[in-house]
């Protein structure tokens, strides 16, 4: 019988192994009190089962808010449950209701979050994954190597569409391989997205015309289920190659129902994640997470780069681009896209962890307030990365890059 | 113009008016650096302004992982901020990207909360909000007056359709208002929604003929977008008055869609909601997030009720209740579930605190597991109800009411 195996990282004052079972029960066949048609046969069948307890150190992180018993008592522990796959069939929403559903509320325990999922084959199956992934990615920028280089189109709101124009024209012919708006872009009045359309793909096809490469511009098409649709065929149809989700609101059955629908790559943005992701005592940790999202169709998924402007350790950046790149039930790879606070003088530290150049790097200030424009913004992450990808040290890179260096001036000092 | 006011907790090491003001501006305009472009007038437009801030006492909760500064020098705020609704325009998905986006991973933050959210009449006017809510449920049931008596399935999962059947024409027997699937009964292969259709409506039709009054049946129809209308359009064909959807699993926009189709009330259960809605240090508050899957078109949504398993205190759970009955731009009002660990020794102190019965109150083992079988477990939570309707005290209820005391044996004591 095919399983899944959810990770969790709990913490209680009950003995672990109790905790445990308690977990277990709630999210299969269990009720407060025993009830008639229980049978033993019933729980053998459907009952999650403990695969493992392992004993963690604990953080000195606060129980979470009604947690009962001693706080002197409390232990933590890396806890392995086996779900029988047929207690909820190859279905993403009704996998959730199991193994992330009122779990988060038991009173027993004091932390309870949802690190990691092993998935049998039947949920890649149903679910195709990502449509375009890295070689398609690479296909519709004209950018067979290398890492590509992209940007954030900032201020992030109110630019009206006549200056998106001019902001799009000014980054391609910098050379930029990617473009996208801000998730606070959405569909509003002073830029709605058939007039940002209107304005930026006549920009980027005159620029395709011109060099035989179209920087893919991703158009945040976040809105309700109703109006995706209409939405990315507004993007298609006029040359676009590119349509950003965040997953989180348009929540993963949105993601897939576009990808359903889609004819080009879709951008996936994490906006919102920190509100489950961010507590190290509750809630759904992002190697988890974007096994959902790779599954529900992101060809592209965010998660941040080292050095960044929010909350998370360069560690925990590096361990959530490697579990993007990290095979899933044979399913197209996705691409991780690095951003906030990135500039050229990262490359080398990320290429040194990371070890590919299978990514987008995003740089909004990095590229747009680079002390000698955005072509050399452009330049100077492109440097950057191509001399770390030829095994060069971030010390040549600044020795035979002019536009490196005037980065490193302004964002320095480069990171080794 | 129009604006959204979007109320948080915060705590932070920052001066208290600077951090509200890092937040502000990352919501709207902002990025690292300045950027070309970004002009005092468009900030004056688009940029989201500090409403007001007032200092809170530090709760002793941990600050959460990777926020900067002294913690010593933490303080903590509520701090209402004022968004243009130009900046998004009345759409839930792009409204979260701005109230509820990347603000949870802001670093300067040791705490971070949207605990409440004032929308325009505007979004109202796209989206309708419940189509059945309290009337349309009560006439549906045929319980024009009193608390509406429900029970979930249990077990939750593993009973064959045929077990179902009989397990459903016991509760209809019983005089029950309403039952429910378990939010871990989605479309496994050994009860599959069309098989447990096919079983339970044939037996609630047959009560029906008999008792002129039919039960319903929240089918849970959580799955991906792509089946939720042929999930729906299986229940409403065989007769069924009610669909389920876990709204976090199938997302507001999933809800949303839902409503758009459905032809019968849509039981809301919030399963997931702890994974951003327990930490008091992150995430979103249930105060908002019930706003929310209202405008989406729950008719019924789930708050737990007094003295349940789970890690609410009563206020809380009171606070919740309340909540979902506060008018909300002049939408059908939504049915509050009370649930999980309920029977009829809590009525009287939930009566007394929320003061009406326009609730649907669910009990699994309270009712299932009532010494003398499901028939006294409905009556013994009707009665006391009824008692609490009527006003009288709890020992009233207990003196008059046989199936009352049975209950108490196993569930008591009483709560006045």
């Amino acid at each position: 019988m095919e399983h899944v195996i959810a990770t969790y990282v709990i913490e209680t004052s009950l003995p672990l192994a109790h905790a445990a079972e308690v977990l277990a029960g709630e999210q299969s066949t269990g009720t407060f009190v025993r009830v008639e048609r229980e049978s033993d046969d019933l729980r053998a069948r459907f009952a999650a089962q403990v695969e493992s307890l392992e004993e963690l150190p604990l953080t000195g992180a606060s129980p979470l808010p009604g947690s009962v018993g001693d706080p002197a008592l409390r232990r933590r522990a890396r806890l392995r449950l086996r779900f029988p796959l047929d207690n909820f069939g190859p279905s993403l929403p009704n996998l959730l209701a199991a193994v992330a559903g009122n779990l988060f509320e038991i009173k027993e325990l004091s932390a309870i979050r949802l690190v990691d999922l092993d998935l049998p084959p039947a949920f890649a199956e149903r679910y195709p994954g990502p449509a375009f992934g890295v070689e398609g990615t690479r296909r519709l920028t004209g950018r067979p190597d290398g890492a590509m280089i992209g940007t954030i189109v900032k201020p992030s709101i109110g630019l009206a569409p006549s200056e998106l124009a001019e902001v799009v024209g000014e980054l391609a012919e910098a050379g930029i391989d990617f473009i996208k708006d801000d998730e606070l872009q959405g569909n509003g009045p002073t830029a709605p997205l058939a007039a940002r359309v209107a304005a930026v793909m006549p920009v980027l096809e005159r620029y395709a015309d011109r060099h035989g490469r179209k920087p893919m511009y991703a158009f945040n098409i976040t809105d309700d289920i109703g109006r995706l649709e209409a939405n990315h065929d507004l993007v298609v149809a006029a040359g676009g190659t590119c349509v950003m989700a965040c997953v989180n609101l348009v929540g993963l059955p949105g993601l897939e129902f576009l990808r359903r629908h889609s004819a080009v790559p879709i951008h996936g943005h994490r906006a919102m994640f920190g509100s489950f992701g961010r507590s190290e005592q509750v809630g759904i940790a992002f190697r988890a997470w974007q096994k959902l999202a790779r599954l529900a169709g992101a060809d592209h998924l965010h998660t941040n780069g080292i050095s960044n402007k929010f909350y998370e350790t360069d560690e925990q950046v590096l361990d959530s681009i490697a579990a993007v790149r990290e095979p899933l039930l044979g399913l197209t790879p996705t691409v991780p896209v690095l951003s906030s606070g990135q500039w050229g003088g990262l490359a080398h530290a990320t290429y040194a962890a990371v070890g590919t150049t299978d990514l987008l790097v995003l740089a909004g200030g990095g590229i747009h307030g680079h002390p000698d424009g955005a072509a050399a913004g452009v330049a100077s992450m492109r440097d950057a990365w191509a001399s770390a990808a030829r095994g060069e040290s971030a010390d040549d890179a600044f020795a035979t890059s002019p536009a490196l260096r005037r980065a490193a001036e302004l964002f320095g000092p480069v990171r080794a």
